[in-house]
C-alpha cells in the first residue's frame, strides 16, 4: 500500500468539486506491479462513480485489471442508486484488493461494502488517508450524518473588527480577489441564506456573478423575514422566477401579512415556516426544512444580528466560519455598533466560541481565515 | 556580484537582533575568488562594526584580504563614532571592491562614504539587494531619518473583533505561543507605552517575561496620564527604581496633582510633560520627547481610546501595526464596546486608513497579521 496512489485518487476526486452535489467528491486509481494502470472520478452528478470510471478507463485502454488493487477514496457503494452497486463491478471485474480511505457516512451502508467485497475473496482495507479522504467531503459527511444542511457562515472586517463605517457603509470592506473567491464560495453552496434586515439594507442579488462559467451554479436563495416585509420590487423577488427564492416567515400570519405572503408567490418566491421543535431554535427548524429539501449546504451571508443568532442560539449550527480581514482601519465613534456578530455575548474568555486553528488564504491584500467548528 | 554573498551577509546581520539598538543590524562577508573568505557582525552596542569585525576574522584566520570585494548590508561609515570610520579600515586593508545594501539613512552622511572609497580607488556599487538591506533595520532608518521613535502599536481581537467580553473580560483572548511572542517583540524595543486607562484597569508590569536571557533587555515604561491618576501602588511605579518608568502628564498642574508628582517621583517615577507643537497633536511631541532621549521604537500596548488617538489624531505616528487574531467568538450585547479602535471614526471606507499587505504569523491557534505602514 503506496500513500502515493491514495494521493493519486485524492487529486483526481478534486476534479469533480462543484459538479457532484450532493454527491460526493470521490477518485480511484487501479494499480497493478507498483504502477497506475488506470484512473478514475467522479465527475458530476448522475455519471459514473468513480471505480467505474477507473474500471472503463482501463477497458478502453484495453489493460488487464485481474489481480490488480485500486484504491478510492471513499468505500465502494453496495447500494443501487443512479447507478448500480461498486462493490459489483469491483467484484466482476478480478480486481483482488480494494484500499479505501473514508468509510460511508450512512449509518445504514457503513461497512457493509467492505463486508460483500470481503464475501467475495477480496482483501480489503479500510481507513487508508482517512483524514485527507474525509477532507474532501465535509459538506457530504454533515449531510448525509444529520440531515441538516452544512453551513458556512461569511463576513468580512477591517483590521480593528469594523463591518461598516460610522455611516453603515459597508461597500467595500475587501477588495476585488476576496469578492470574487465569495461568489466563488457561493457557487460551491445549494443556498446562500441572509436576514430581512440585510436584505432591506443592501437589496443583494446573492447570486453568483462570475466569467469563467460557473454562472450556471446559481444557489437558491433564502431569506428568514418572519414579517415578509422583504420588498416584492427587491432585486431577490424580481429574479426568483429565473434563480429561486425562499422565504422563511412565521407560522401564522396576519391578514396583511397574508396579502404580502401572495404577492411574494405569485412572483415566483417560495414561502416556507417551519414549526419551532422542543430544545431547539427557530433556525434548527429552518435549517433542517432546507435540508429536508435536499439543500446540504447553506452560505449565511448576514450582519451581526443574524450571525449573532447563528452563533448563539443554539450550538452546532455553524460547521465553518470564513472571516475576510482587510488592511484598514476604520474606527469607531461609539455611537454605532458595527460587529460581525452581535446577540448576547459571553461574560468570561473561557465561554467563548472555540474555532481552533484556521487555514490561512490570501486574496491580494486581504486575508481569509476559514475555521472548521468542532461541534 | 553575486546575491548569495549579500544573503549571507544578511544572515550574519541577523546575528546582532535585540543587542544593537539603537545602533543598525549589519553584516559583512568579504570574497575572494568567488569564495567567503572571512564573515563579520555588529555584534551589539560598542563593538566592532560589522566592516572591522569581518577584516578582524580575516586577520585572525592569516587570509590575505588584498583585491578582495567586501559585501556589506549597509554603506560604511565615514564618521568617528564610537569607532573610527569603516571606510578607512577598508581603504588599509587593499580591499579593491565594496558591494552594499542600505544607503546610510542620515542625509548628512549618505553617499559620503561611497564617494571617500571611491577617491582612494576603490570601485563601489551601492543599493546591491537594497530592499533586503533596508528590512534589517526598519526603527534605525525611521529613527535617524525622522527622530521620532519607530511605533509599532499592537492589539488582541477574538474572530469577531472583540478586545474584552461583556464584562470587560479580557484575559487572555490569546494563547501562551503569541503572548511569548508580545514579550520578545517588547524585548526588542526600547519602550512600551499605555494610557492611564489600561494601566489602571490591569494593572500591568509591562516588563520582559521570558524563560530564555532576554529578561535583561527590559524597555522603559511609559504611561500617558494627563492628571496623573496612576496609583502609587501599581505594579509599574512599585518596580520604577529596577526598569524606568516615564510618566506624562499635562504641563500645567493642580496643587494637589503637584504633590502626585512628588509621590511618583519619590519611589522612582519620571514626570514628564510635553509642549503642544503647532500643527501637531500632543501625542506627536510626547513621541518627540521620547525620541530626543534617545528611544528609537516604541511599542504600543492600550486599550481602544489611546489606539484610535495615535491613529486618528495625526497621520503617520504608527510605522507597524500587529493584530493577533484569536479562534474565539465572543459576541456583543450593544451596551458596551469593546473595539480595538475608537475615536471618531470615518465615514466611507475609502477615507480608511490603509495598512496594505501584512506578513502573516502563526503562534499555535493564534495568527498574527503585520501590517508595515507606508506614511
Amino acid at each position: 500500500m503506496k500513500e502515493e496512489f491514495m494521493k493519486s485518487a485524492i487529486a483526481l476526486a478534486e476534479k469533480g468539486r462543484g459538479f457532484t452535489n450532493p454527491n460526493p467528491l470521490v477518485g480511484a486509481v487501479i494499480v497493478k506491479n507498483g504502477k497506475i494502470i488506470a484512473e478514475g472520478w467522479h465527475h458530476k452528478l448522475g455519471s459514473l462513480h468513480a471505480e467505474r470510471d477507473a474500471l472503463k478507463n482501463a477497458a478502453e485502454k484495453n489493460v488487464d485489471v485481474r489481480g490488480a488493487s485500486i484504491y478510492v477514496t471513499l468505500e465502494p457503494c453496495c447500494h443501487t442508486g443512479r447507478q448500480p452497486p461498486c462493490t459489483q463491478a469491483i467484484i466482476e471485474s478480478g480486481i483482488s484488493e480494494v484500499i479505501y480511505g473514508s468509510s460511508d457516512p450512512n449509518p445504514l451502508v457503513n461497512g457493509k461494502g467492505k463486508k460483500i467485497l470481503e464475501a467475495a475473496g477480496i482483501k480489503v482495507t479500510a481507513g487508508f488517508l482517512k483524514e485527507e479522504c474525509d477532507k474532501l467531503n465535509p459538506v457530504f459527511f454533515h449531510y448525509i450524518k444529520n440531515k441538516m444542511p452544512y453551513v458556512i457562515l461569511k463576513y468580512a472586517i477591517t483590521a480593528d473588527g469594523q463591518t461598516a463605517t460610522s455611516k453603515a457603509e459597508s461597500r467595500w470592506i475587501t477588495g476585488q480577489l476576496a469578492r470574487k473567491n465569495v461568489h466563488q464560495t457561493r457557487a460551491n453552496v445549494m443556498a446562500v441564506l441572509t436576514g430581512i434586515g440585510t436584505a432591506k439594507k443592501d437589496n443583494p442579488m446573492l447570486n453568483v456573478r462570475l466569467d469563467d462559467g460557473l454562472e450556471h451554479r446559481q444557489p437558491v436563495r433564502v431569506v428568514l423575514d418572519s414579517h415578509l416585509k422583504l420588498n416584492p420590487e427587491s432585486a431577490l423577488v424580481q429574479t426568483a422566477k429565473e434563480i429561486p427564492v425562499i422565504v422563511f416567515c412565521k407560522p401564522e400570519l396576519t391578514k396583511t401579512e397574508l396579502i404580502k405572503k401572495e404577492v411574494l408567490e405569485i412572483r415566483g418566491v417560495k414561502v416556507l415556516s417551519a414549526k419551532p421543535e422542543k430544545n431547539h431554535s427557530l433556525l434548527y427548524s429552518q435549517l433542517k426544512v432546507l435540508g429536508e429539501m435536499g439543500i446540504d449546504s447553506v452560505l449565511v451571508e448576514s450582519g451581526g444580528t443574524l450571525n449573532g443568532s447563528f452563533f448563539f442560539e443554539e450550538k452546532g449550527l455553524v460547521q465553518e466560519l470564513q472571516v475576510y480581514i482587510a488592511p484598514k482601519i476604520f474606527g469607531n465613534d461609539g455611537h454605532t455598533i458595527f460587529n460581525p456578530v452581535k446577540g448576547k455575548g459571553i461574560e468570561l474568555p473561557s465561554e467563548c466560541i472555540n474555532l481552533g486553528k484556521p487555514q490561512i488564504e490570501v486574496f491580494g491584500e486581504d486575508i481569509l481565515l476559514k475555521y472548521v467548528l468542532q461541534n
